[in-house]
């Protein structure tokens, strides 16, 4: 870490941040110019808070050398992540595709849409029996009704289930379902939780937050690797902006940007994204063509009759359309899909 | 709800609205004119996604005319909520005030502060046991230990305790030392953890989410509120923007927004808002000339050694000084602090 | 339009709004139910600004019935436009290829790149001869020497010229020079510029602005049809959000969503939009594969040496293996590059 | 400047970035570590574009150690601008007061707002005659004729006139009838508008941009303070976020933040940053006690028949209570209003 003193800044000010760099186990070395003071801070920054010396009194400013992640980084690990959920793997060659309901309804609409994504050749049922939902009083799930169907429908088509963990406390529950633990973007900075889900030995599947930025998201990823759980892959759900023509505004460019960074793979949601069906194909088409490490959809055999978030999901013709059309913009980009 | 049809939405569609409406429990009332289709539900609306009506094919818009909260409207109960704790309260004609360290790091400097909260005539002592932090490496907190000197300390100066609550698991052990349960903005949608507050006989204090819009936030009161727990103050810190320079954008014109739409008391902590400490004064008065029932501030008695958010806190001096200003402020709106 | 008033909503307040909206020459039809009045108007409601009603005294809601633009909206001309330049197009089956370096410097690297883009088949030569500049120091363009340099580049290699017009007196100039006229992200709702190029003969490429919505967007290009001028194209570069990795966030959903509202042929530039090189051409792939109609990228024969943007500039090297990369993408989605 | 070069950065990228400072006429002192290289660059480096160097490849991260502006900075400039028009200021002990209607609409209209302007001590009347409209179809000012109301009504009540002029070519016009320009929220980033306003001998009003940073507004300014005009205040207007429920977020924190970095004066407008009449007196209190040196409101003797903006505006009676309010407010920050 360098800390730039502002020009005018008084010795006190200087050694006062001097003193709190040592405070935090790092060796501090001064260089004095004409114009202004720099300060250089050398050891293991892994529990400093930037921010806190960067307003400290005289500083002018404060350059982070190191990023603030490691587990979770590039140089840390070289080689993407490759997660195995069964037969089905996120960060191989091959696009991962995860499909079902937003909610879990009833058997015969999760066995329907089960049927559909195996025969597409998808690799997961996802599907909610805990919902997150803005108001109290719209419908929160199935519970563990809904995952007992979503099993029973996974396993009859040789499926992998991931599904949301809303609480600490229903960890066991749904692991006991799951394949993979959903972290749901309002639970993205709920650290007991990453904490419970890194001493899983289920792989996580962690959305970005709404208003998360990627190195807070890589963050919340270090989270559950440092807790001892490495399978994590990381999902981009679009962003909170003030456009409110789509739900969310789906930033595309995480993907690369991610897999810059990190070695973990990236997952795209086109369908929470846009929260608009007619989007979700073109979307799930250019995220293939970004670069994403997998696809997750919202699929109903009856949109108009779902129970939450209907508007959003493809039916299922629609979808086997969508699969059929990324597939071929999969191969452009040395993929299979 | 009036449902708006697109001009050319063919009948197919609109019976489809239709019927869904019906699902919901809706009658439903159509008029068709010369170029479009208009439907009015009537029933009551409580647990129907508004945005899901609006995204259904042939939809051109949807009107909510009930909000989608009851509880904590001010439209259900005229008259502010005053929520009473020890001998301070928040909601009545005196502003309260809530000052304290960010996180609890000792005995001696908890004692310190509340001693001179008590001077200045506040009546809550805040300090944070359990942090959420966004790296898993920087400071956590003192846990349970941090909780029994933020009690001592409290006892020992007549304060009433708030301090936040991480998880569900947590609050029978938070209850136990503190007064007031206070929700973090990270938190703010963390449903399990909403419920079991609101089945608490201790009153909460409920942040706003950094991206959350303040129907959100007071869906997530509502949240409580149906859970049985009637006493909510709502806390504004900030939310997200594009500008760097402050951490967050204080957004004061929630306070009287959120005094017009519910009865729950309004509370403003320019601390985290801004992260800047000699904007920390400024921005408490412009809360109290806005109108805030309280003020949450971060004070410590040597902020260049505190183990977080040092930047953002006042000294002692500094934080009797704002007292002293916003006591002034206070008189004109016709408050005492 | 609907205006729903709100319960309890006095007959004072219902008459206002009533003679409101007569006064703009709609004509009322009013409804009056147990719970509340809702007022149906009806007529050209071009000149109603609706968030006026939305805030009048017992206002509840206002539902919009017809889009706020026309000559620009699908449903007045359901045929994409396709724009005719020499003998390149946008909006046609062929995607169109626009490159060029952020500021034009010299001869030799102007026709260098010139060289490449008709070599890669593009259609458009770009390049800035007026920047706008955040700082008053940095620097500002070749000015008409810039244009100059454009012209005969272009020439020597068959393409047409795009560049960016600042003020309404320098649109003669640029119209000497140029084959189609930009309007940049900081002067999207510059209204007198808007009509001076909607009487130009010359097609014009309108940017989105920095935190514009696509109902703004579509409304400024409004203003330039309803000028006269209907060889409009728009061009997504990117929104801000509070992400700071990148520059702005591409905001990729606005392809389909503007091709579905607007028959306007639209563009994306991942030059600006990312700010970073190595992201450019996984965006370009993305945008093709979301069914963009054109490509505006920076490329620089020395990236290193440019004097403005040269961290998001691609090398030839780089453009070449990008629009070879897009040329296999487009095929998937029924185009030609 | 200091440039930390990424671990592992190349000789080649070391050279590249050196050679790329010195040509922007900086020197360059290199200090290679055990782990990585840092650039120390001294000169004058008003005309370098950070962000560029910040993205070249091999480079970790810039640190800025001046600001990137000269003329507006408080460094600069140490006493606060006070700007004089005619009896009236901005930027002293007094708090301006500027009031009138969104457009000038009429004589009637006109008159009645300037009197009850200056009845209660205010020193500026507002008014548009130019509007920039987001549709071409709404209402778009008086134009001259506007101006001329506005003059007489301003001369007969011993006021002075500020109004927005949007393009090069009307400012002769604007400049015969106004006191001063002032330069709107859309047009902040008008690079050749805020050029010819800067060779004017009128004082500026420069709004913030909706989505501008507090660093480009200030930049902003500087564009006009270096074309030789140093009268400018600023205004901040709400900037462009998620929340729908008020017009615009009013960032009241940019009042102690522009008063630290610049010695310009800042007003503040809670008119078009809320957006709804009721709440522009708390806000306009609110921006009293943060420190602001100025306040801009819309007024309008029959706001229900307002052309444009009628939600927003107050009747005269209502700016009455505002201002003896926001009176007693300022003497308790020291201020007359």
């Amino acid at each position: 870490m360098i800390v730039v003193m502002a020009p005018g800044a008084g010795e006190d000010q200087i050694k006062e941040v001097t003193s709190r760099l040592e405070l935090m186990g790092l060796s501090v070395h001064r260089s004095s110019g004409e114009e202004r003071t720099v300060l250089g801070a050398v050891g293991d920054p892994g529990g400093v808070d930037f921010e806190d010396i960067r307003r400290l009194p005289g500083v002018r400013d404060v350059v982070k050398i190191t990023v603030p992640f490691k587990l979770v980084s590039r140089v840390f690990q070289p080689e993407t992540t490759v997660i195995k959920v069964g037969k089905a793997e996120i960060g191989g060659q091959r696009i991962a595709l995860m499909a079902g309901p937003c909610s879990v309804e009833s058997e015969e609409q999760t066995f329907q849409v089960a049927e559909s994504v195996a025969r597409q050749g998808g690799g997961f049922l996802r599907g909610g029996a805990f919902k997150p939902r803005t108001s109290p009083y719209t419908f929160q799930g199935l519970g563990e009704e809904g995952l007992s169907i979503l099993r029973r429908a996974a396993d009859q088509h040789g499926l992998a289930v991931v599904t949301e963990v809303l609480d600490v406390s229903q960890v066991p529950m749904v692991e006991r379902y799951a394949d993979m633990l959903q972290i749901g973007a309002r639970n993205m900075q709920n650290f007991p939780l990453l904490r419970e889900v890194g001493r899983s030995k289920k792989p996580v599947l962690l959305k970005r937050g709404m208003s998360a930025t990627i190195e807070e998201w890589l963050l919340a990823a270090e989270y559950v690797l440092s807790s001892g759980n490495r399978q994590v892959a990381l999902c981009e759900r679009g962003i909170r902006t003030f456009e409110t023509y789509t739900r969310n505004t789906l930033d595309l460019s995480s993907v690369p940007v991610v897999q810059q960074l990190s070695h973990l793979p990236i997952v795209v949601d086109p369908s929470h994204a846009t929260g608009l069906r007619d989007k979700v194909g073109p979307m799930a088409r250019a995220a293939v063509a970004a670069g994403a490490d997998g696809l997750m959809v919202e699929v109903h055999p009856q949109p108009e009759r779902a129970l939450s978030d209907g508007a959003q999901s493809l039916d299922l013709a629609h979808f086997e359309d969508m699969v059929r059309r990324c597939r071929a913009v999969a191969e452009t980009v040395g993929r299979t899909l």
